[in-house]
């Protein structure tokens, strides 16, 4: 963007470089936001400073929003570094960035405090954080805190839902007010509750019930006129889940309506909590890196940092259900072992049709897959969909197939080799068309993520029937390849 | 959730069910927010309905959150249906549900209306959604366009960023008030700009410069004494962002700290614009499922709904590149046909070693495509991440590869045919580790998206080393084979 566009939107060039006005706080501040590139430095750098430097530019740091950053680069803190750290601490501080660690760290930490120390922190922390917390530690730890919490009902409800529904991830604190409120009242609670709640733009509207009825916008609130009631103004026809609800479908319903807060009530239109949409995006994160994790048939719990021991252990389940699957494939080519004997050929040439096959429907399940996470899928809507995968199979298949059936015939000398290499590459895509479409359609089915290690099975369907069909036609050619 | 607990925490448990009170609306409601089993029906429903129900319930239901599902369910009308639809919709409404169209549905729409009328809507639409449509019109109606629009200069100057940027995706819409500014004042502009911005819980704070140098939150205005100014109560350590950066990473930054709106500056620290938070979620939804299609060698723009000459187009290409490093593994194979015919047992274990490499190569793989989604790989951080695949591969490669080991020798009678199986499963495993933890960083390092089709020329690596590898040793013993 040049100066003159600069000019005519409105703002003036600045020639000079901002000032830092404290050189301390600016270079702490630079080693926690450096590059990538920098970062062993940085973390060096950083891990250091957070031990070393002045108090007051400690508070100045933590107090910004770089809370993160500091909990980042503890995780490269033993025990006894995480301790002097948190000496240095006040609750409140201590507590923003006790919010911000990850699970791992946040419990090496809480391990090495008394229950005062942890209550104390949790004073300046919202109840959904707390319970998660809490919801792993050891059993006997949890109940001697909660016994202590003055927010127990409220943290003790959060526990009763699983991590990943919207119950688990809902938090307690939103504004609630009733619908017979005037603006005027309505604005004198929101400031009461305001420095208490997550969000404030958007106020939630009960009935005398204690039911959802509505939500209002504080932009209307702050324009409307003091005696008009929350009623006329609040939008009526709320979007809602349930606390069971699945926390990806959450997601995408917060996706869909442009949600900054999804209500939580139960069976009987009561506001149980709402999900803020920060952990919205945690969650879609989340889902987004593990569904990569899944389709490569690997564990969402191993990370780049696992140990080697731990990396064998979370790899080796989907390993052995591999090894049964290249083993049918395998049986099914022994079947063929004296037709392979006569020409081996064949042995060069299967490989393309199994290996084509794999890519083929991996093509077509990724495209179901989207499907699925967006819920476009709909059977019933339109059979030619379940068509039109086998049709894509014949035109690829044909295609593909008569590419590699020329050179497969020019290579050998045999032009009736080529001619099964093309009728077997249209069979095998085919059946990677329909294997495709239905594996991740079949494994939704059955209530297992669609995503998980799906290209597993289809691989074994593709090389299973791939070589199947191949060496089938050439058992069926077998003098004419001679 | 039983009663009990609803009790303590303070819920009156209700028997009544709600009772609607207007029937039909409920009815159209429930046509549009039916569930997924429904959807035919639904849809089929909520078309006729839009085009035949009272023009008041029809406000009612589009007033509501619901332009989304409206949008959706008008995907399947024909241009005259379109037409005839638009007649009944006053502009603000008609705008709401352009906003939630998909991009195929906008261009579509607008083509059928002519520029009073677009102009009409645009009235009631942000600058970005303006940007959005207009950008994908032909050259001459938007120029026509622009040239009519109030709102010129934002809008062009939104025009000037790729789809895919910051600077695509900001908006020119939100508050930015002077840090001299008291907190009555503040709130006295909030009120006069809060009706036409997307935001408002939180304000941008300028400098004289127009430079911005905090945020403030608006609970903090609406608790603080009148007299303070912003200076006092701003957040003075802003995250912001350039308009070149690529979206996914603004969104990355955005989780990270949890910001509900990310600022957006150029060099000199003037502040551009802000992307919102429902734009960020959109941008990580869109992400989400673009990397499974990638990593399935398929095309972004191929969905469900393709017909079937787009999906034969689309995919075509991977498929010719994929026939190239088929043809690779088939002339590795090629070079061992003397030692296959001698020993056609060969043949059904090297496609056990092939496709075992391949799997455990896309497990390290998918690991590896995490930690860049993450921006978590730090190789000049720790040297032993590249030692680790090696070793994690040795251990599996020995595990998997002595039960294959075992059951080959015991099928084909043979103990070397286990003893190599066994050797070439560790090597291959060694390739796999190596090449599904460099495939993705080297394509990241030449700037190609890591997630394309990394798993085709990983299977190129794993089939052409694995079959060479097993064959090798094949030829090495094969004394002791025959």
């Amino acid at each position: 963007m040049d100066d003159k566009i600069l000019n005519e939107i409105g703002f003036t060039p600045i020639d000079e470089e901002i000032i830092p006005e404290d050189d301390e706080i600016i270079e702490l501040i630079d080693a926690i936001t450096a590059d990538e590139d920098e970062l062993e430095e940085a973390d060096v750098d950083l891990t250091d400073m957070l031990l070393t430097t002045e108090q007051e530019e400690l508070n100045d740091v933590i107090e910004s929003d770089f809370a993160i950053d500091v909990a980042i680069a503890m995780e490269e803190f033993t025990d006894e570094e995480l301790l002097a750290f948190y000496e240095r601490l006040d609750n409140e501080h201590a507590a923003q960035i006790l919010e911000q660690m990850d699970e791992d760290l946040q419990q090496r930490f809480v391990a090495l405090l008394d229950y005062p120390a942890i209550l104390a922190m949790f004073r300046y922390m919202s109840n959904d954080d707390i319970a998660d917390i809490i919801g792993e530690m050891p059993v006997n730890r949890r109940k001697t805190i909660l016994r202590r919490l003055k927010s127990r009902e409220d943290v003790e409800s959060l526990l009763l839902y699983p991590d990943d529904t919207a119950g688990g991830i809902m938090t307690t604190e939103y504004i609630a007010l009733s619908d017979k409120l005037t603006i005027e009242k309505a604005l004198q609670k929101i400031k009461e509750i305001a420095p208490k709640t997550e969000i404030i733009d958007t106020i939630f509207v009960l009935n005398g019930k204690k039911e959802l009825i509505g939500t209002a916008d504080l932009r209307d609130i702050l324009v409307e006129e003091n005696t008009t009631t929350l009623a006329e103004i609040m939008y009526d026809n709320v979007v809602t889940v349930t606390p069971d609800m699945d926390q990806e479908e959450v997601s995408h319903i917060a996706s869909k309506y442009d949600l900054t807060a999804v209500p939580v009530v139960n069976r009987k239109g009561a506001l149980l909590g709402i999900i803020t949409v920060d952990d919205i995006i945690d969650v879609l994160f989340e889902e987004q890196t593990e569904d990569i994790l899944k389709m490569g048939g690997a564990s969402a719990e191993e990370s780049i940092d696992s140990t080697i021991i731990e990396s064998v252990k979370f790899r080796l389940p989907w390993l052995m259900v591999n090894l049964c699957t290249a083993f049918l494939a395998s049986f099914t080519l022994s079947l063929f072992e004296d037709t392979i004997s006569q020409v081996v050929a064949l042995s060069a040439t299967m490989t393309i049709i199994a290996n084509m096959g794999g890519n083929a429907g991996n093509q077509t399940m990724a495209i179901v897959l989207r499907s699925i996470t967006l819920g476009e899928i709909n059977l019933k809507d339109d059979w030619m969909k379940v068509v039109k995968p086998i049709l894509a199979g014949i035109i690829n298949g044909a295609i593909i197939g008569s590419i590699a059936g020329v050179i497969v015939a020019m290579k050998y000398g045999n032009m009736y080799l080529g001619v099964i290499t093309v009728l077997a590459m249209i069979l095998n895509n085919i059946v990677a068309g329909v294997f495709g479409f239905f594996v991740p359609l079949v494994l939704k089915a059955l209530h297992v993520d669609p995503a998980l290690a799906s290209s597993i099975f289809l691989t074994a369907a593709t090389d299973v029937l791939g070589f199947f069909a191949f060496l089938s036609l050439a058992n069926l050619f077998l003098p004419l390849l001679m």
